[in-house]
């Protein structure tokens, strides 16, 4: 198909669709003459997928680039685009203090996961940690058992997913489980709640979870 | 304490926390002459509050307005100060098709969970089964089912958590529930999901946990 056809295929305007294949997130369409390319089906899979991480993931564009290009790459393997994902999938912030760090990487000792000494996601969670504490609510232990089991939950689902799927789709489910998921499981997490204040105002529980330790 | 002892107790400027006065963020203190104030602990633990909620929640500053002048106003309810947590709390983004806040409700409904019928975080929840629908990866129902689960337990002690507690700090509690314990539970799960590929590769599993439906 023709940009024309392919921008309204996608629901995007002509411009943004340029916009992408001069940033590169686009590939090139197939020359047909001088001035004209032919699109086909993966360039609109790959719109729409541009369009979900930027709309529902927040994704930014140099972001966007970066994981894309993992995929895109010939070169690269498996692994080094599962680190593309890792890395767009960083929650952003200042360095926490190094105290802070231990703090987390003991929490995480305690659950006996094994996770990497470096994962920059302890970064993530010190923050989390040290801004509760800050505010005179450090968690209890019960309370980020809960959470820790919930966070396993979802994660052996995910992690299944990703690797019982072929090698060559494995990067891009990785990059939606990390931020399209993320962005359900917080909706849910809100709408749970909504459920639970509304039996608890009206006498009527939910029933308790038993979740076995992860 | 005065206005430069505030600063550096909270490790903030003096301008930033003569900012957060003059946009409310941060009630007025004791006048003691014409030009100087007097704080005390409860401002300091404002302070730690703002900071959190911008650098962990990313809240804007607009949004800590709305929320903390709830908390603050003498008139205003707990029920309101929970509404403006709601409110403040709800992912934002384009208004999702009306067929796929249908297709949310339905899921939500199909869960057993009673939420508000306009509920805002329909709409981020049919954004995201949107986005996932549009990638070619529509959930499966053992997915949404693990999600669901993950979410019911912990908004259930969510809930206890903050209606457990005394009136009065309810709504803050509600604030710090929605944002920072949000921002834990995002990198917990990147963390057990590192966790979970650990052990897929080494070929010793996790056990799989069972949580009874909510």
């Amino acid at each position: 198909m023709r940009i024309s056809q392919l921008s309204e295929a996608a629901g995007l305007p002509v411009g943004t669709v340029k916009f992408y294949l001069r940033t590169g997130l686009l590939p090139a369409g197939r020359s047909i003459n001088a001035t004209q390319a032919a699109y086909d089906e993966s360039h609109l899979g790959r719109l729409r997928l541009i369009r979900a991480l930027i709309e529902v993931g927040r994704l930014s564009v140099a972001e966007i680039q970066s994981v894309l290009s993992a995929i895109d790459n010939p070169e690269q393997t498996t692994i080094d685009g599962l680190q593309a994902v890792h890395q767009v999938s960083t929650l952003k912030g200042r360095s926490p203090a190094e105290a802070d760090v231990a703090v987390a990487r003991e929490l995480v000792a305690g659950l006996g996961w094994a996770t990497d000494d470096d994962s920059p996601h302890l970064e993530g969670l010190a923050r989390a940690l040290s801004a509760l504490a800050s505010v005179g609510e450090p968690p209890t232990p019960t309370r980020l058992r809960v959470y820790a089991e919930a966070a396993s939950h979802v994660a052996r689902n995910d992690v299944d997913w990703v690797f019982d799927s072929p090698e060559d789709t494995q990067v891009e489910r990785a990059l939606v489980s990390a931020v399209l998921w993320e962005a359900l499981l917080s909706s849910l997490r809100r709408l749970a709640a909504e459920n639970q204040a509304a039996r608890r105002r009206s006498g009527v529980p939910a029933p308790r979870m038993s979740v076995p330790s992860a």
